[in-house]
């Protein structure tokens, strides 16, 4: 069997013991003598399954009890729409563009009602987060939208912004359950789990239940409203059900790693490495702003782009898969996740040394 | 390892060399070091996965190219609002009502046009398929809605309706690539794949190009336009990549049974097995009329509520897994879909022999 360090932005590298496990229960899950993929959404074991997985991300994030967790098809994409079905009440929103994700969101809810672009770091390609200490939130606005990680620029919020007491709606599909997080301070938080957490398929919304209701917006399909899946506890229709499982078993990974603490810990050691390399670097550089670079994306370049080419290909020669930057932006980018070890950032960087020393 | 027989109605039995082959490259897909979980749904492998997939499942169906196979998320149950939203140029659309997958279609359309009940079967607890020669199709429907086969009532339309010239659209959740079928006779063929196909939290939709617009209904999301999907060969946002996978496996596995007629062949002998059964016995009947017997979900009574529990209890002991009717209608359901091999209806018809030995 060979294993590579796979940076990829997501889909993404999963544990390895998760991995494993899953693969030793795929014909027969625990004497049930079927796999988890065969089994009936509405059967005994699969409630067992969906149980576990809500209760120990609850336990994982302190998500309160005011809080519904909704595992949902459709992709972080689909959210875009539901939000703003579900919460424009007063059809006003307030969005802060830090990359294309916040853009597409932004540009999708300009379907459902005015959404006012309250900030942007667009002028300089994204490579920072605005000041939101004071923004011009809109009185009427039913919530303000962030991404709080930016996948492809590889920007992090390190502090939410000032909404003046407005809903805070949170994308946070590529930096779950990388640190603790305050629920609290949020209104909605959810992201696609193929990033930190599982495979492909599946959102995860925790949602304050005050914003759960059947007041949507004209047209709302049923499978589109929140209270359809919080009321049926995602089980109005067949879940992803398979997802569910794997994402279940990574929560006990990271329950198992220390929890959310830990993996902070761990995910600000295994960034420094790159960055610290970056910072002294005569090649490679950083393409974002200090104070604001991700703990999980790290974009950066050589500044030639033959070169840069070069370096996806023989680092994947290496077994360092996936290090191509996002089609939008060319250049590399190290996506290092929760279940990517602290040895496959020294890999990269040993690599990257190599490499340095061969081409400068 | 243990292996029951699964007669669940989906998610439900999957091939188990298609799980052996999934276990074995759970860690490493063929030498990438890489799980297909763990892989970037735009890199070059599994864009041969997907690729792959979609010509194998055009080979099974012998989908014209005129057609487009998208994969996507949300289940059946988005469908219900999709199609409208997409299709009701003209806001009329005619539904044949014969379940209650069919029903909530119906429902969910009147979220969006006039969405007329042109036929049903509900005045005899839907137990067969009403004719369907001669009905008052709609001078201006956009399309004529059926469910195909009724995974809940056993059911099935062995001929498809007269919609007099007007767009047939089909929900085949539960018959998909259970027999041949003519694809040109429709405008839309979908169905969730977690009953005959794979794992939970897929659809796929296989749609005539011309049915594939820009204009659809106003406040129609992105994610829930055809277009969006179809221009983008379902990777506009991230699949469920290894939903795709597994369901690519099934397509193989099908190909070397023989194909679509084979399987045909094969369903048939299993469902006369256990139709004949039923009919001789003194103890269990079907529920459903002869004539409109659906080959893949076989309903059934004793006519007394304690005895019905104790089978499907007695089953479960001898390996002989969810047996239960919906939670809607009781009694019990077998569903044999094309991974249900003969023994498994065998072994089915030989407990319910001895049962009513012991229970008459
Ligand atoms: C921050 C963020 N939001 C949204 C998305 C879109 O997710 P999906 O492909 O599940 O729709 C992505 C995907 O990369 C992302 O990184
Ligand atoms: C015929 C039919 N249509 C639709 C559905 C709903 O599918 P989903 O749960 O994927 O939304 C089902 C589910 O059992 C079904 O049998
Ligand atoms: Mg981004
Ligand atoms: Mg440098
Ligand atoms: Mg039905
Ligand atoms: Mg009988």
């Amino acid at each position: 069997m060979r294993r590579v360090y796979n940076f990829s932005a997501g889909p993404a590298v999963l544990p390895e013991e998760v991995l494993q496990e899953a693969a030793d229960e795929m014909l027969d899950y625990r004497g049930s003598g079927m796999s988890v993929m065969e089994m009936s959404h509405r059967g005994e074991i699969f409630d067992g399954i969906i149980k576990e997985a809500e209760q120990d991300l609850r336990d994982l994030m302190h998500i309160p009890d005011n809080y519904k967790v909704l595992f949902l098809q459709g992709g972080a994409s689909q959210q875009f729409a539901m939000i703003p079905m579900n919460l424009m009440k007063n059809k006003v929103a307030d969005y802060i563009v830090t990359g294309q994700w916040a853009k597409k969101a932004y540009q999708e809810a300009q379907k459902y009602g005015k959404a006012n672009k309250i900030a942007s770091s667009e002028d300089k390609t994204f490579s920072y987060i605005p000041d939101c200490s004071d923004l011009p939130v809109s009185e009427d606005a039913d919530y303000v939208y962030i991404c709080e990680n930016n996948t492809i620029y590889g920007t992090k919020f390190k502090e939410l912004p000032n909404t003046k007491g407005k809903t805070l709606v949170a994308d946070v599909s590529s930096c779950f359950l990388s640190e603790p997080v305050d629920v609290t301070k949020y209104g909605i938080i959810y992201g696609g789990v193929q990033k930190n957490i599982g495979p492909a398929g599946m959102v995860i919304v925790i949602i304050r239940e005050d914003l759960i209701t059947e007041d949507v917006l004209p047209g709302t399909p049923t499978m589109l409203t929140y209270k359809t899946h919080a009321d049926n506890n995602s089980l109005y229709n067949t879940p992803n059900s398979y997802c569910i499982y794997i994402c279940g078993k990574v929560f006990k990974w990271l329950k198992k790693m220390g929890g959310l603490e830990a993996m902070k810990e761990r995910n600000e050691k295994k960034a420094a490495i790159l960055y610290d390399f970056l910072d002294n670097s005569r090649l490679f550089h950083g393409t974002v702003e200090k104070k604001d670079r991700s703990l999980m994306n790290v974009p950066f370049v050589t500044g030639n782009k033959e070169l840069d080419a070069k370096f996806v290909k023989e680092a994947k020669a290496a077994g360092l898969e996936n290090l191509k930057g996002h089609r939008s932006v060319g250049g590399m980018r190290a996506s290092i996740y929760n279940a990517m070890p602290l040895e496959g950032v020294e890999a990269l960087v040993a690599f990257m040394k190599k490499f340095e020393e061969e081409n400068l």
